[in-house]
């Protein structure tokens, strides 16, 4: 159960409010959005319940919580969410293609590949500079370097910069220089860090942990959502189940589930979710077909020398021919790329 | 290891390539392929044990097995497989929609359905005349009435019929009636059935099982085709994964995946994969754009009296508007529908 | 819903009662269980149904069918299922060994191999005379003289015999020579063989598919029993995850599940489910105490030459020191071996 | 691959191999193990590449790394690791029972329940002070607060307590606490909490990820291992499965795998796994039976009053039954309790 209070509500008001769960022997939790003051309850009540409240001073609405998030559910918001960035608007109609290499291993190869991409047809820039690697043996990323030129790359092509963040330690950090911060499958329910993710002004990539449902996915925007942070973008990136034959299902049903239950921008990650090249062309099509607003690719100048994920990257000329063939798909559904 | 007789080969070439894999101690299964016999060998055996055949009267080739399946492979045969049923082409350019209802429940119900489907843009027509019931006390199907009346809808529409098989037992009845054999999810691994849906001469839709390994499909497929009938039609009809948003998971990476190790048509059925009817227009449309041959969607009049599957039926007037989108989508992947 | 007719109703009292059914345009399945008539109800009905019909004559008792199977389920028989074999009981305080090779191989290896099974504790004897395998160059078995065979070392050892069917076709073959008929995990849904089973007198062991679930498992149970044979043992062998460290995850939570709901007899196969000999002693005393009845354990003279399932295994040595340690786990939960 | 360096080895050894390992355009990873350096060797290479580093001063070993995880490997420790806190060892014959409420939710419930539990067999105490939460409107724990009663709780009882450790940054503080810090099932890859867990001198009770391999749960221990901790307790708490009859499945099957792959303690959490307080007993004996050193169970006065996860929380009661069964079970199987 939720009350919102009205924006002309006193904290007053929302003490007595407050007073009043406890009261009952429930728990509350409070938060804003936009200047309204959101009461979460917690505990046993029932259909009764609500009658406490709806009545008190400051009151707007009682919400019996059928679904267990609010600002990320469609009920709260009917439109779409449009997340813009500059020229680059994600969740409109353009369907937006984010590419270039899964980690910044130089400075060279970064700006390099930044300008492949956007010759390609990609208008958003991602680069890992902190990499999560299952191994500690395993090449741990660049981190602050790797940030800074990641912002480089952006002044010369103008593209806007996604790179992932993996602690709430680093969050100003990557506040800094990103223009979306990317919060990866195995922080999907990292909760520290999508308090901090959300208590900072850059939009949010959030992924679909391999191992989460889609209700924990939004479960996790609402985490972000409620600190403050309301542009988040949602990425389906591949869950794991019994199948071997790819790294993980790119499960696509998801991308209309999800358009049914919330509003926010929804993403595919068909490289990840793969792990293999050869697939990842086919894959961002039927992802457009079924209603992504937009797509992330790890492209690579030389994939067989990547220092991670080189099996999963394509080629800029690779790239150059997925776009023109997602820009078809894209027309064929009334959209553009 | 399988070991390609000469279309000369003689019985007792045969034989006696049979004993010297027995005096190896290996176990041997012969079967035919168009003329040619194919023996595979079974036990342990290492890189040299092919030397021991190259050589002998009769034997074409001797093929290491690194996939365990041969007649369904791309090795085996690189051209896809055109399987043809009058005018209608499965695994041609032509992209082609299955549809009718889940059941067939009265002659004029689905002899209504099949004229709707047609004119909504179907060329094949389904509809269950056996049904796989989960629970004993749930509708188990017309059985040899609905064939009939299925045999009637395709005297007046003039498409090919389509309808499961459900047990060896039935093969020759369902074989005598319908023009496409379809073996569902639960009979994946009856090999008792593939067995008998090898040795009658329609062609077989052959349902990935829900809990199979793409491997395990097309092994299943092999099973088929090891008894002479080569016309396989594959099918994608979701997996089971721990996300209960859907009733199964979309598996759609299996289309590429497919096409790479298989000459098979593949065809998709997002109706039984997603279990709601608002989800499969978009998966109909990814289908497509991943890749596949055709698609089987649900139809019913009424879907809300449906006596089986209802959830899942999509309306005349929404599969004419899914066949539209699907349509455009095959265009802007250069196919045709 | 579920009509229990009375032991004293007639003929017309069942038909008058499915007339009813219809005129409320409902589907009726009848089945009877003891002599009693069970009518099953299909169609969408609300919680005012039931009334329409429990003051017809003859009707004994309305069952709201919260559960989708009645004969299986703890509420309809609350004291445990024993099955008698001569002086083995399964279900009672006694837990069963059924061990052997996985597959009849030769007259003289399983004859050696009962002997050896029963010096180590085995009182049940197993082996497959029909094989299910996943590809169809794999050894299918010796099928008649496989039987001919469990049946002689039946009559040299006094064990009883378990062995797989895998077609309704051969149900009556296999009933003839064995004392348990067992369908395997690609069968749980094979619902023609299910209803074969369900209508010979031999017990079942009916092994839950590696992808369904309990509910599943007990529905396959409930079709079997639907014809009249109750003697159903319900068997764990493993589920399909995304866990590859084991072949399959043997699902001991199952076990305490399948006690609660269900009053039958639960075994437990961990040869199949790990798929590795050295797992297979710690999970068969797991087994034990999640309370299991029984246990299948295939063992092998000679596991490496074994002509299936050799890595899985144990020795005759092995099995005699596995049922040492089972035992002993039985005795501390208060059970005999 | 890995560099062993001896003892002896000076730092300019060190950066000696270093320096060789980027002239092969390979990456390095120098961590530090009981005071020998080794070196993690991250690139393409081939079998060729360790004679290039066997002959340098100050080499022990060139491990080739057929395993992702070394410190973590029976291979590397042949023995059994103990870890003592005071009387309690984990790790050795006594299987070990910590036990408490999910969460600490006020002072004097917790040393009520601390008495309770210890008096029902309990010898270590769990409780949260930290609760990671799916929604953000649940309680989210008591924070320092909790920590502060979880201390005085020892001090009354004597017992050493584990708590859950959310974030690296609050690593120093309920380092300060507790006894044994928990990583929990959502944080298993969160990196940063590992490294930084590895850095502090209290031992890590690890929690499987509820959609994670057997390999990657230790690698996550090898990342706190990396660091110089080498006191790791593993722990099997259910995995994602499709089946929803429990709440996770409980992966018993785990415990032999990690006890022949791993020297570290292994626990099992039925109470999570299962979700149901009705299942936890029949699954604490089968984790004893399958090898577990130790237990973890949610304990509560009251369970229907409990904040979080009263469903499947004990009672004192409950859980003195429990530790009875599970003594017996572990004498039989030659360990105590």
């Amino acid at each position: 159960m939720i009350i919102k209070m009205k924006s002309a509500a006193t904290r007053a008001d929302v003490e007595y409010v407050v007073a009043r769960v406890h009261s009952l022997g429930l728990k509350s939790h409070v938060s804003e959005d936009g200047g309204q003051v959101l009461i979460g309850i917690l505990g046993s009540f029932d259909d009764a319940t609500p009658s406490a409240f709806t009545g008190l001073r400051g009151v707007e609405r009682v919400l019996p919580t059928k679904r267990a998030y609010r600002l990320a559910s469609r009920e709260y918001r009917p439109e779409p969410t449009e997340i813009r960035l500059g020229d680059v608007v994600i969740g409109g109609d353009q369907v937006v293609i984010m590419s270039g290499p899964c980690s910044v291993e130089s400075r060279d190869l970064l700006i390099e590949a930044a300008i492949l991409a956007q010759k390609a047809g990609a208008t958003v820039l991602r680069g890992g500079a902190f990499k999560p690697r299952t191994s500690p043996y395993s090449f741990q990323g660049m981190a602050e370097d790797g940030l800074k030129i990641l912002a480089e790359a952006r002044d010369i092509t103008g593209m806007p910069v996604i790179t992932e963040v993996m602690s709430s330690e680093t969050v100003p950090l990557v506040s800094e220089y990103a223009d979306i911060l990317q919060i990866g499958t195995r922080n999907m329910q990292n909760f520290h860090l999508l308090f901090a993710a959300g208590r900072q002004p850059k939009p949010v990539l959030l992924k679909r942990g391999m191992m989460s449902t889609i209700e924990e996915l939004l479960l996790s925007a609402e985490y972000i959502m409620s600190q403050g942070n309301t542009n988040v973008i949602l990425c389906e990136r591949g869950i794991r189940t019994f199948e071997t034959a790819t790294r993980n299902t790119l499960d696509l049903n998801a991308i209309p589930v999800l358009k049914e239950l919330s509003h926010l921008p929804v993403v595919v990650d068909p490289s990840h979710a793969t792990g293999r090249r050869s697939l990842v062309p086919a894959m961002a099509r039927a992802a457009i077909a079924s209603g992504a607003d937009g797509l992330l690719i790890e492209m690579h100048q030389n994939p067989e020398q990547a220092l991670s994920d080189g099996d999963q990257s394509v080629t800029p000329d690779q790239l150059s021919n997925l776009v023109e063939e997602c820009r078809r798909v894209s027309v064929a559904i009334g959209r553009t790329l």
